[in-house]
């Protein structure tokens, strides 16, 4: 294997063998396959794709370049579930409880955020003394003892997508979808689980703005998660506006602990539910929506997001008592400058908003101020007062306020009439 | 200036700013843009190309990403001439000592062959003694005492094409038009020359096979080196079969030897002559072929020649007597196995003969074998005999004959009927 020929085969636009892509990958690895090889590849593959099969050799090498979590011990089909990234999106930290308390067994490998895009590791490290470094031993044990396990993603799992992730990202190569399907389908192998769902993104504050991409993207993710053996579906949903009303670590919690009290905002609720029904029928065993709401009304739910807590070393007073998280010490509301509708609320901006009080990281290495954040009064299609409160700015210091108070302000557009809301979840695939 | 910014600037095809591409270069020569940016980079230029303003700015940093060779204080026009590297192509050889013959200065830099194509400082090398590693102040004492040198580019001029190039190599970024063309020209402003002659081989023993993007390549050639205020030309000349009748490095030097004495093949004579015509007229003094024929052949041209080599320390006796150069100790004879015209003669295959017989280098730090050759008695349109000799091979031991044989033997293309000689010019521009 001659690395130059690789690169200069997929620049060509020929068809790699699996052979030739494993074995790029593996000296990568090995260090015969330098970065800046592994660069110019991205880079042509950004250009000229990759076939299915030439993604699913692609996905295999990343799956198999380190350890795996061998889950084949618990014969119950573990669930599994994949964000492409947004704003405000705290999906998992419901959903794995909720399918939990359905007697479903849920392994959550998470990461945490980068630019304007949260993570659920690092929302759910709001709560004091919450672990997301666990052995595999630790994770097995969880899983038997409560079902489920909200976690970081083991740096010994396909270590090669860490490797080749840190170099797209400094090479302007993120956005190529065999790419992205490879890291994150290579990844979920890895993490053993059997029956996945993926949510794909796509508008202002997502990866994908545009909705053709968008399904090109979940299209690719199902096809090639079935060729492996595991039952598999992908919605697509909006993510002009953020998800929920609450954008920051400590308010999405928050958020996330009342949703599982049955309260809760009703896109959040929905997009939960929906992905509940999906992961209970791929699994065999399927579940109305108002089956899983009960879960959520009963408290059954809640109860299992108290045993998770506790199980990793968190404090499970914080469902009774969210004020034990960190919270920004300061709030300052944005008004409505007019009366109307609102017709636009940008996610992106909500999300740079949110980065610039210190809630998310510009680079990898950065620490994160989990009391800060954004509190959303009014969404999309809502009607609104001169004056009325849209938003609540929670932050800590006033540095970067007034930056992040012209972004919520921009972010929300008000027009004279109601232009209808907007469709949340467009596509199931 | 973020370097991922630059990379996926290019990368969607937006131009980038003069400012953007220096930085991005220069960055790379202070070790804030690593080589796997850069690998990213030249490939996202491979797929969209360059305007002239980027490629200009490109050329630019490139140039003066080093030292200068600062011949400002010699008022009158220097020569240089650039082949985009060829089979058998020693026109650089003769060329230099003939202007030089004609009252013009001549200090041509020039690099060492990679792969098939050979590099005239391989080439004199085979001379004894001679030396191509000249200090700056050696160059310049040579142009002023004899009017022309020959030598090896300093890696003081020029290093970030270099460093580049050696990135290109390895990531399949070799070819891509502004590229190129910011590499030839970046290093031709650095070393101070100021009447340019471009020869873009084209055909199967060249880099270009197709004359659409050797035309490309010319008149971008052309056209930038004029922005630069140089006088330039280009010829578009052929390379499927090779140039000349010998191919290695003593035996091209003997070849160019015998040039100089007049005598010589006539193809070699040609793009010699068209290319010393161009010169003379872009210096403002116009000569005709029949004036440089005359230098040749009253040995003014090898008087210089000599001149040169003693100057560099080689043995003036080589041009009495060649056998002084290294020679191979065997040859063996490639027939002809049927009656008719050589209808092709490829060059790539006998320049790769050369390659394997170790007359070449497959990678940088491989050392070569100057001996080692191969002579052409038989080329395109030539009538041959069943049986009568088509080439000779020059080797040093067997463990690549068969291999060279085979290539040899299957580079020639015997048919029926003549079907007409080359064009050897295709076009100046």
């Amino acid at each position: 294997m001659i690395p130059s020929e690789i690169i200069r085969k997929k620049r060509d636009g020929l068809e790699l063998a699996r052979e030739e892509i494993v074995g790029f990958v593996d000296g990568f690895l090995r260090g015969e396959v330098a970065d800046y090889q592994i660069a110019a590849f991205c880079m042509a593959v950004y250009f000229r794709g990759m076939t299915l099969d030439e993604t699913r050799a692609l996905t295999e090498a990343i799956a198999w370049s380190g350890k795996c979590l061998n889950l084949k011990c618990i014969k119950e089909p573990k669930l599994d579930k994949h964000s492409t990234g947004g704003v405000g999106d705290k999906t998992s930290l419901v959903l794995v409880p909720l399918m939990v308390s359905c007697g479903f067994l849920f392994p959550k490998l998470s990461g945490r955020g980068l630019g304007y895009s949260g993570g659920t590791i690092d929302k759910i490290e709001s709560i004091p003394g919450f672990r997301t470094s666990l052995s595999v031993r630790e994770i097995k044990r969880n899983l038997e003892s409560v079902g489920g396990v909200i976690a970081g993603q083991s740096p010994e799992l396909a270590p090669a997508d860490k490797k080749i992730y840190a170099l797209r990202d400094v090479t302007a190569t993120v956005e190529s979808i065999p790419l992205i399907v490879s890291s994150i389908i290579g990844k979920k192998l890895a993490s053993g689980t059997d029956v996945w769902v993926f949510d794909v993104k796509v508008g202002k504050g997502a990866f994908m703005k545009e909705i053709d991409e968008a399904r090109k993207l979940a299209q690719t993710l199902v096809t090639l998660s079935q060729q492996f053996g595991k039952k598999a579906s992908a919605f697509i949903t909006d993510m002009n506006q953020p998800l929920g009303n609450s954008v920051g670590n400590s308010l999405e919690v928050e958020e996330a602990i009342y949703t599982l009290k049955g309260e809760g905002p009703s896109d959040l609720k929905e997009v939960v539910l929906s992905l509940g029904v999906a992961l209970s029928e791929l699994a065999g065993r399927p579940l109305s929506k108002s089956v899983l709401r009960k879960k959520l009304e009963s408290g059954e739910a809640l109860d299992v997001f108290v045993k998770i807590v506790e199980a990793q070393g968190g404090d499970p007073r914080v469902v009774e008592d969210t004020r034990l998280m960190p919270y920004a010490t300061y709030v300052r509301i944005v008004e409505a400058e007019r009366e109307g509708h609102i017709s636009s609320l940008d996610a992106e901006k909500i999300g740079l908003a949110v980065l610039f009080l210190g809630g998310g990281r510009r680079r990898k290495e950065e620490e994160i101020d989990r009391g800060v954040g954004i509190k959303l009064f009014k969404k999309e299609g809502d009607r609104v007062y001169k004056g009325e409160p849209l938003a609540e700015i929670w932050y800590s210091s006033e540095t970067d306020l007034e930056r992040a108070f012209g972004l919520v302000k921009s972010a929300y557009e008000i027009s004279e009439e109601f232009k209808g809301r907007r469709t949340l979840i467009y596509e199931r695939i």
